[in-house]
């Protein structure tokens, strides 16, 4: 079937069949399909629409247009935890060693920072040495070791969505449920999990941002992962305002070993909770534990008691990291950054933050990407201060913008200050934890 | 403006102002959007629809997007014919020199086959040694000489359409009217022209079968026109079934010089038919004659003393081909082909006709191409023998496959035979000229 029938289908509002689609998913595989027939036919698919069916094949296609990890050598049960992506997002690096420490498998494959969101892979790279390009025996043997490993999108997982994603990317076809949903769901059903566990960010900073759309989105994503065999369930999350301390890659990996090693400073205290949500859903559903509340106490005992940070260290080792961060989290920053406040020009309470634009104030002074191909400064953040409900008065901190020169700082700082909202009438702390779906 | 934010646009439903019609049209050329990104608005456009104004922006931005022809230097009124395309359509090849030989310029920029529909350039390149790649410069010169030039469309000329056109037909995307009017009138509009005459086809080989469809698309494409100060005029004709005698790229134009002989066929009647009728409101609409019958008589005069015959073998000569061809047109047939008759297989009377399945067979003997690439047997065709309303009994030859062995007949003889319907009623012949819009 040439690709033009194809196209024409959807371009018409037909369903289109497996077979379709699998001829699909073949022909981005075997490159018979020119990128502008994906990218057309993508379009289509996004403004016609794709059924519950054609979800599903379209899942099934990519997932088996590469390699299926199997850790059947390993006896622990293997679970993972996928975000959606937010702004300041960084649990993954606490809920892995955690997780890992408590028992379970986690063979996280990770991906890149683009656009407002910041990506795991960008995080782990600010640790000197660390090397997230693993092979598959890489990969097998350093979770065989320590219980974890993150690694890149190797070309062999799932290559159909990393070539489709690129072009939906550069086609604003990504905010469609269907289209993510097969793009998550291939990736993370390759992996070879028995559970898990999503975070599906709402808010600003989401790529979701209606309510209505998360909860719609997490449902199909836990419909997808239960229907391919792995027990699955989705935490929805508030990324209506970033999430603990700093936004920056380093910032991000020095906020979560700070955590790691049980000093929780106050604002970072919603990355603990988050990630402790997350692990303990993942313990549950992998079996390890038979209630969230013995999941909580056996995490809470592999903190305090330092296995986990012990297991982060080992796992920084067998990735060619320099283990010596987990000692003094402090080495991985740049003590010559310019600090630059962002301060309340009124006072009240604060009610709302754009994460979105702080997310794109960081790509502007170098810490995120806009274009794939685009190299990022791993030093450069925002310390967060202020947390909607606070109460603030004018002159007081909203957060640091942690810089490299003035002529940058005045650059984004109108866009970041803009995005803090500051009311008349006090409001609550939003809820972080929205909703459990599954 | 990012490429994503103006696919987003449309993507969403939203009207596209000229600016950002034009910051697409310009990345198209200076390739800063990427082929896929173009396919992607492409499909955008397809699915979501261009308002009137729209179209008007494309064309402008596509016609501006290269050179537009300036024939100041020529005094006499300048002219063209476009067709819409079909199968055995090939009155180019007489209206050029005819209308020239009447006293106006003709500075016809035409197009290759592709899929079922053949074209001018890869007619005339049956004539041996005839070029077809004029220089701006060699086509003012010929024009000034014989009165007429065909050259296939340079880089110079609507570049921004020579790429959308290929990437529209490799991801089904051709058949949308305001796409097609940008397309078409973009090209046309460079001409150059005071007068134009578009020969809508409708029925089974047209690219718009339905009425309904040719007559919106006439009617856009004249108001187009007429908007842009070319006095513009539509003939919606009749491809329910092939034109005239032949189909294939040298037996085309061997009818073209019959008829420029003044050797009509009865079965080149259509064809000698379409082109009167074609020719004479290109010089009622130039002003060389002040009526249709008066330009019918002059047409008639030039055929009859031999004056446009003499005028295409200038032309030939000019672009580089044999000008024996017109003393015998025989020439260009290649004597060792294979003739295998299709015959009806039941009698009554000739109902319809599949143009585009004939086409498609054609293609497939080699007389066509199914990509852009492909290379083409000019010898091969077909001879149309039966009309619709014609009685036919069984065992009679609907027509004869012109090709190179049994297998290719074989291969295609069953496509052929179904385009042909017979049924019990008799019926009438289909009017050849529909209507005429504008």
């Amino acid at each position: 079937m040439r690709p033009q029938e194809i196209i024409a289908a959807k371009r018409d509002g037909k369903v289109l069949s497996e077979s379709q689609i699998k001829t699909f998913i073949d022909g981005v595989c075997d490159s018979s399909w020119a990128d502008y027939q994906i990218s057309a036919l993508i379009m289509a698919m996004f403004i016609r629409g794709l059924d519950r069916d054609e979800q599903a094949s379209l899942t099934r296609a990519m997932l088996y247009s590469g390699e299926v990890l199997d850790f059947s050598e390993i006896d622990r049960p293997k679970a993972d935890k996928h975000s959606t992506g937010g702004v300041g997002d960084k649990t993954s690096l606490i809920i892995a060693p955690l997780v890992a420490s408590c028992g379970v498998a986690v063979p996280m494959i990770s991906g890149r920072g683009l656009g407002h969101t910041g990506g795991t892979l960008d995080k782990l790279e600010s640790i000197p040495g660390y090397n997230v390009n693993l092979t598959t025996e890489e990969f097998h043997r350093i979770i065989n070791e320590c219980g974890f490993a993150m690694s890149g999108q190797t070309a062999d997982i799932a290559p159909a969505d990393k070539k489709i994603y690129a072009l939906r990317d550069a086609t604003a076809t990504v905010p469609y449920i269907p289209l993510i949903v097969a793009s998550i769901m291939s990736k993370k059903l390759a992996e070879g999990l028995d559970a898990l566990v999503l975070d599906v960010k709402t808010g600003s900073g989401a790529f979701m941002k209606s309510y209505d759309d998360s909860r719609t989105l997490a449902e199909e994503l836990v419909a997808t992962g239960n229907k391919f065999g792995v027990k699955t369930q989705a935490v929805i999350s508030d990324m209506g305002q970033p999430l603990g301390q700093y936004c920056g890659n380093a910032f991000e990996v020095y906020e979560c070993l700070k955590i790691l090693r049980n000093e929780i400073e106050p604002s970072a205290r919603p990355t603990w909770e988050l990630s402790l949500e997350l692990s303990a859903r993942m313990l549950v559903l992998a079996g390890v534990s038979d209630s969230l509340k013995s999941a909580r106490s056996l995490i809470n005992t592999k903190l305090e008691s330092g296995d986990a940070l012990e297991c982060f260290r080992q796992n920084i080792e067998l990735q060619g990291g320099d283990p010596r961060v987990c000692d003094d989290p402090a080495v991985l920053l740049d003590g010559s950054l310019l600090e630059y406040p962002i301060t309340a020009t009124s006072s009240g309470y604060l009610a709302g933050t754009d994460s979105f634009a702080i997310g794109i104030g960081i790509v502007e002074i170098g810490g995120g990407r806009t274009r794939a191909e685009d190299t990022i400064d791993p030093a450069v953040g925002l310390r967060c201060e202020a947390k909607i409900g606070d109460e603030v008065k004018a002159g007081d901190g909203l957060g640091v913008l942690l810089c490299r020169s003035e002529s940058q700082a005045e650059h984004v700082h109108k866009r970041i200050l803009n995005a803090y909202t500051i009311g008349p009438e006090k409001c609550d702390s939003p809820k972080l934890v929205r909703e459990i779906i599954g």
